[in-house]
């Protein structure tokens, strides 16, 4: 068993009360995970929540011809899949590690005894899913109704917001190979649209990039902080 | 206000408290609206969730262009946007009625009371959410990984997993207009599609489909009833 106040500090499991913890802490088990190793794969019958405790994990799917894309990152803190573990479903995506992950797997059973306890906890999870929900909203609202080089654009505003440090100077998070396959397209793709980014003032050296001007951005992508900017636990607005 | 007895038809609810229902029946508006009508925009504040009684409502999106996309179809018991409501957020797609519609509207502060309550009702939420989660998944992959004709394919082949008749034979549930903006395409492309679609075996004639082989369509757009089929309230596996 892994000890309560790591689970503490978990937002999950904020507000929880000592002694659901205390079980919680009772059924979960903490694993180790190599760079490659899958924890999960599409299609495995959802019986473990998994929390990210340190490392990077990517959310992938395969197509008919065997094509991967990946659909997500994970970064420490955030839990993968609530949706699959609260129905008993399979997982559509599969779970691979790409920097030596430490995860935490709590029993779907264990999940869904705490939600019918009520508090904090099932809003929690309600506000978990909702994000996530959103942020795959997102995601079909950018491949149907933006253009490859306006995809780009907004993924970097998104950024800029979240980074804010007078928002035109950004650090990008992830290798050029990981981003691409983020965004759905080939590494080739991403630095053709790099480049013909410079038209709307996009300039990137290495892992840096300066945007001349947000407002132009913005209107080049439609991008609005309302609707596009990633729901994050503070929120600016 | 309305009857109580109204909500307790309604899946989200079942298993509430009669004396729940009585309070939440209270602060329930009923709402009629007429084909054309929106009942909220992209990017109004989420204050009430709604739910439909009668008719049909889809939820579309604008991009940089004005250009609008069909997100999602949403049928009688459905209810909508859960996620939004829940976090206090903006709706990220627009509900427009698209066939007279009688839809109930419950306040956001009442529904996150009743999931502290705990019991069913919270654990209810989830589920619904998880599956709004879950098809929000599979269009991302269909998106990124499908071609046209294979996500028309694997539409296709959902439709005739739900409707279960022989599998061969299928009945299209919608417009072709309605149809083709669902799949993020034109009519004229999705025309396009149904005769590329004929070397697999798939045969049109007005609203009526007729697959030749399962079996072999499955194959030509990778479709796996474990992955693809909707998650629906009562799932054939």
């Amino acid at each position: 068993m892994i000890e309560a106040h790591l689970l503490d500090q978990i937002p999950l499991f904020s507000g929880t009360t000592p002694k659901d913890l205390e079980r919680v802490a009772w059924l979960t088990l903490e694993v180790e995970c190599e760079k490659g190793n899958f924890l999960f794969r599409e299609g495995d019958k959802a019986d473990y929540l998994y929390i990210l405790l340190s490392g990077l994990v990517q959310l992938t799917a395969r197509g008919p011809e065997g094509q991967q894309t990946v659909i997500e990152i994970l970064y420490p803190g955030d839990s993968f899949i609530l949706a699959a573990v609260i129905t008993h479903k399979r997982f559509l995506m599969s779970a691979e590690v790409v920097k030596k992950a430490r995860v935490l797997k709590i029993p779907a059973d264990e999940l869904i005894e705490l939600i019918r306890h009520g508090g904090d906890f099932g809003l929690n999870m309600m506000s978990t899913l909702s994000a996530q929900f959103r942020t795959m909203v997102r995601q079909v609202k950018n491949q149907r109704l933006r253009t490859t080089a306006q995809r780009v654009a907004a993924f970097l505003l998104d950024l800029a917001y979240d980074q804010g440090r007078g928002e035109n100077r950004i650090t990008l998070p992830h290798s050029k190979k990981l981003l691409a396959a983020l965004l759905g397209m080939s590494q080739e793709g991403l630095s053709r649209t790099f480049t013909a980014l410079k038209e709307q003032g996009v300039e990137i050296d290495h892992n840096q990039v300066h945007i001349e001007s947000i407002i132009k951005l913005r209107r080049f992508c439609g991008f609005s902080n309302k609707l596009d900017a990633t729901d994050r636990i503070n929120p600016k607005d």
